[in-house]
């Protein structure tokens, strides 16, 4: 399909580009990432540990490691602690679908270098020679298609923190590609070939896009591989290809646009916001609130967004069930509210006018558009009311998963108000979030927004009033490093 | 006061049980167990690993150690990976107090006989030397006292599977004492004099209290230790005193009577119903709810007993954070309703007769008794109709936490009706269970139950329609082994 | 025999020191010490590295465990790492029999305090529980019984360095016997039942023999135990028991008297001067020389004492190929010249007035005594001169493993005077030392010395000219700590 | 001096096999070559140890593995064990220089792949960033250099048994050369330009030298690296080189032969003949003895070649006491007899035609040659035959190390003959060998073997009555395995 009728793309990011979105991507909205690698070892202050250690030398990490590991420890003696004993690729699998999840992204390598599965290029020091001694990457592969209906996807660093191939070439100014052809390109061929992902999702690319020769390999990608019908991939090919070119957008990590985008982005966080990898002090009061999480999805989905949500599992292999907990609460309030995420596209306003918190998706139905209104404060007010939608006298206003008929009226000025239910009525998970479903609007009858993502122009007007629920951000970890200290090492 | 004016107890159980409970204790009502140990390590399973692993000899154990662990692995091996690396003391102290909790208790010394004191009589088999190498049992204690206002106790388990001396004392059928001797004595005054805990919360007594020394110790305990005034104990101190004497009963794990006892019980339960100690593998489907949770408090008060509510910290120290967000749960619904729980004594009846799962509290005021009946089913109903309460003239009904007048009336019959308010408007917790204060009742004006714990006549009415929830029971633990193999090595 | 007639021995040291030494000790000459342990897994400076390191500080040792072992690192750590991979007890009977010897000591037991069998009073610090998981002293016990005809002996440490019962003891000056009562006695009852040593060696006994209930043991060990006829013990009973009461006296370690003794004496040394146990980084000119070791035992010999030559082994079970190599060179040495060693007593003198470092032995035969000169001296040489021998006219002088006549003068001072042969024609060894056998002497005619060991007067004559060869003395381990720091702890 | 004047050699056979060797190594004689590597972690069975366990997968390493290490247990995990604790370079190189050995060998990366610097090719599998965390080829290429006189040299393997990229190239008949560019090569070029290695001991070369770039590589190592004057390498760059070209022939190992060569060869031995690398549990009678080294020496020596003797150290860093005492062995009777070894040439004859185990150098002088006879049996016999020499009037017979004269005469049938004196009238060693030095004899006065290595007609004639000390020999090692299943793996 994507690549049908004999459309073959270039090696340029014009041609690149010019690929429409498979279609899938769109509809699916919420993703699972899962960041696991030896880093879940000493799981301790981030997965960028190695980094913080021996890179930036920051002083609780050199402490961290003199107070409870030997002298001369290196990250190396991490991976033989990596058993993943209890790692049961169908749980997880079985887990993420009740989650509600419609794709999976695994990091297959993350900026230590080590690889989830036993790659060719990366000897002893992958998850078959040291530590698991099993094939991670294969094991949730085969799991996910066999006992889901999901699809799979892989992270991919680019580039490796202390590959001394890679430094070299840093060393160059980017001049040599000794790294790129010894180690990345193989790496991805041989995970694509192997693994046949669904999203490649590349990371970690200081340096152009011309030392890692990107739009080579996207190009057989898209034109070649084994997956060139289905597969997406993102940004983050090179310095000049973030957040500009590719496939979809993520820009940065957590990335929350306040006005609406001309491509398909997906906004990636993590439920433990410290960390990406799994932290064994993670405390309760650092681990997102249930609220917080539909918050997210829902406005990332008013905005045209994917949400692709974190997990660190342990070195074990076990998703903590603090995690688990959380997905199965947002499966839950899916099962209720799924049909105003699912399939869904923007409408003509993400938020509302009048109340905060209050999030816009729409769907083609017969007679033009179903209008979602994502209903996530003022539960415990007496009415809801809402500036945007106009209603008509056909107009039908319901509550997603409760039975009984909606009492609503307009006021003097035309807004919309509803009576909210007693919450006990409401299925559970009503206290996290309520859906209006108005049908037969007056300003929803024609298709608002035809533009498809990946092509035509951004919508300008800016959103108002939007305020994205504050979350604790990560350090910045790019760019400092890009800057300095990395490559005087 | 308790061994005030002079008084002097025996070494009998009939002095024993003589003594008046310290009030504190009637008074706490919900406190925290802490299994800890070496078993923390394997984390597989239960605390039991160690026996099911070479005393039963159960398969999976077996296929466990086998698959996980090097040739000749014994459960020694397992100490020196006892790291307590994030052990916070007063974080958990912080924790438990934030819980509501009003006392802990945590395993000084399982049946693995690992003490996590640096014990005299415990040689490389103990925290300090082997494994965390800090007092695991000191830092608690200093933590809770500095922090909290919560009472300090210790759990201790007489017998130890596989200490050899005690494997020959029960080989001669308890009619030796070598191992009480130069084991379980000088342990237990050793900590009473070191800690002065509270609450010592012995476990594991096969054989008679006359073979455990178990009256000459607690005499000293009640008579002339540093904590003779305030210190209680349980009835685990031999298996003729079990259930039957000593301080209060415990009788069983998860103890849940459905009659009124003359003596004060303890229900202790883990949240993690499969396993007191931590385990790595564990489930967020195998994690009791906070409703469960709430509604064994609840039931259990009503009929004068102590909720003791367990979790297994990590190797490293820390309490998972599934676990410590059921304890968050609990205090926050604990701040609402504690006014029916903390201090409080059973009343004439404990649970209603028409409406189920509402379990009945009471309390001294001016003029009798403000009775409570918390109510934790029907709540999604528009009434709640109550079948003990007598109103008269001058009663009064108010409802925990809603600042509200609460609509009540009587049916034709004599029964209470109360309109439930929108859930949306009463406090964050209102959807596990509520509370309904009721002053000035017609039954409730004369003290109605003056009989003290510890003494005087049991209530013989048998509760109605009492059902205990349901709970997932782990396999009865101490019968089978007593009665057959253990004695058998 | 030894306790035969229906003796029964008081525990007194009066009673205990009449008992007669069982012959076989006198006769075996050589014996085979085996220090190993813990200490083997450190395998660093000595086998005391607990107690310099932890007791006495010393900054080498602090240093070396800092920088090869994480933080925190205990000495109990270590434990487990002791495997005995290669512990092959039969091949190490073989090996001491090929050298020669007639008995072997090995430490059951060293200050340490871990038992190297499954002892009942030693729980989870013991060779069975932690480490080697087999029985390590039973296994030796075993195979020196069924593959050999030497004597199994076990070497016990009364003291335990870092035991806090012990140290309880020593804090009360010795007025109290916990640890005596709960550890050291329980423990020798035990592996004098379970593995009937023929020696007893007792170490490191800082306190009195009253406080270690010496006289008792030993009594029981005399009369009752299933040894009590062939059993030999030592002197280290107690420090007013050291050098002066129980069995054959050992003194200091490397005991090199220079006059004869009335009691029966052992010089116990290791191969490696500076380290009974094992140490990693040995290297070959800290290993003492074959011609050093030969010289020890004629020497010792000569003065009525047994040699008890110390290796020590790896943690692995092997006996490091250069202490092999020094056993089996004095194991063919003795294939020529046992014939003056074994079964020996002393002579009229015990080195030569005039040639330096010959040693003479002698032996009962029809016609009086045949002495042996053990020449270790001036074999490159074209004579010999003896001046002690006076030689008449039936004397016959020849020279072990040497088939062909001797030729020899007397001067006419009466000296003898002795042509060596050319080395070339004599056996492999005889580049270590010779030895002249001299019949019918005029002045070994009659029994010289019917002086039996264990009891009558000391020979007073101090020797003349005699300079023990001079070893690499290790520092003096016993006396500053009982002195001064180990009881301050 | 060896390219100089200009010359360049191309990258053939031809050309490689044209440059004259440098002298020093002709003269030198006598090298120390070290295994060292992972393979000293199991020290088990030999340094093969990974490729019998897993690629031959012979039971017995299979059983060892299982009964010693976890499950699933892989060779990765021996690298963290590699502690390299005592590894003093300088002590090292002082022991090999007192042994009279003039260069050095180090296995920098064995056939296992593991580099023993930190090479940019071999990222996580090289010992700064697994195990010893040092460089550990550096510090010994700088002690050699800064403590003594000798030569330092690298050996290499050029392929590995388990590296993906090898076994890939090898499943495609080395049609494809992924592993030699991104591998083998990049890691040589590293180790000349860091190290300067005045010898490449290449190894290990199924596939052709066109396969592995080698004439390429020497080329450079001749004409451009920073070792062209001085460096000396073998025949080992491929399986139609071996034993025929590049430099100084190694043919197989333990090579013997018994004739004369037209190049400069080296007979590579081990003291342990079972293994190239430690092995914990070797015994003393699997050592080689003095005698047969020395035997070795003479003869390989008299045969022009040279010794490279082996030791494996242990994984602490450690030569074994009994090596480093062979070691000393050797220095000490080179001390007495390396005049008779050290820049010598060959002579007419190798052997004696009479006595066997007499060995023949020669030395220029002024008069001819001076020749020496290295006597190595019949040492117990009054007179030595020898049957080669021929002497004239005013020819001159002396014995190394002795002082005074000795005694010879001629047979009638014209053999020279000469009285053995008094072995303890000799330096120490004289058990072990003596060499008689023969001037001015009738048949050495012309240069009689003017054939430099490298060049120049074999000599024909077969050498008679040789026989070659029995060794015990390891298995075929090479041979097998490139015949048959590695490739099919």
């Amino acid at each position: 399909m994507a690549a049908g009728g004999g459309v073959r793309y270039e090696p340029t990011w014009e041609s690149i580009d010019s690929r429409p979105l498979p279609a899938w991507y769109d509809n699916a909205k919420f993703g699972i990432f899962i960041h696991w690698g030896v880093f879940s070892v000493p799981s301790y202050g981030s997965e960028w540990f190695w980094w913080y250690w021996k890179g930036e030398k920051r002083q609780n990490y050199i402490d961290f490691v003199k107070n409870n590991y030997g002298p001369g420890y290196t990250y190396a003696d991490f991976a033989p602690q990596f058993h993943a004993t209890f790692y049961n690729a169908t749980k997880w699998a079985k887990t993420f679908e009740t989650a509600g999840a419609q794709y999976v992204v695994l990091t297959s390598k993350h900026h230590e270098g080590f690889t989830m599965w036993p790659s060719n290029y990366s000897w002893n020091w992958n998850a078959m020679a040291v530590g698991p001694h099993r094939d991670l990457v294969g094991e949730l592969s085969d799991a996910i298609r066999r006992s889901t209906s999901l699809r799979f996807g892989l992270y991919h660093s680019l580039f490796e923190w202390f590959n001394p191939l890679y430094q070299q070439d840093a060393a160059n100014k980017f001049s040599t590609q000794a790294f790129v052809k010894m180690k990345t390109m193989p790496e991805l061929y041989e995970i694509v070939n192997r693994y046949k992902p669904d999203v490649i999702w590349s990371d970690g690319a200081p340096g152009s896009s011309t030392y890692w020769n990107s739009t080579q390999f996207i190009a057989w990608l898209y034109n070649d591989s084994p997956v060139k019908d289905t597969v997406v991939t993102n940004d983050r090919w090179g310095d000049d290809a973030m957040c500009k070119h590719g496939g979809f957008l993520t820009c940065d990590d957590r990335f929350t646009p306040t006005h609406l985008l001309t491509r398909k982005w997906e906004d990636c966080l993590t439920i433990d916001p410290w960390s990406w990898g799994y932290r064994r002090d993670m405390s309760m009061n650092e681990v997102l609130s249930v609220e917080t999480l539909i918050s997210t999805l829902a406005s990332t989905v008013s905005y045209g967004g994917n949400m692709l949500l974190n997990v660190g599992p342990t070195s074990d292999g076990v998703i903590p069930p603090v995690f688990e907990e959380r997905l199965l609460q947002i499966g839950q309030w899916l099962a209720v509210n799924g049909e105003a995420i699912y399939g869904t596209q923007v409408w003509i306003a993400q938020n509302d006018t009048i109340t905060p918190n209050i999030w816009y998706t729409a769907k083609q139905s017969g007679r033009g558009l179903d209008v979602y209104a994502i209903v996530l404060a003022g539960l415990d007010k007496d009415f809801i009311v809402l500036g945007v939608p106009k209603v008509g006298n056909d107009s039908k206003v319901s509550l997603l998963g409760y039975e009984e008929a909606v009492e609503w009226d307009t006021l003097s000025t035309g807004e919309l108000v509803v009576t909210m239910p007693r919450q006990q009525d409401l299925p559970y998970g009503a206290q996290w979030g309520v859906t209006l479903k108005l049908r037969f609007l007056m300003n929803a009858v024609k298709k608002p927004n035809t533009a498809k993502p990946t092509a035509g122009k951004p919508v300008l007007k800016k959103a108002k009033k939007f305020r994205r629920p504050a979350l604790p951000r990560k350090e910045d970890l790019m760019e400092p490093w890009i800057k300095s200290s990395f490559f005087d090492l």
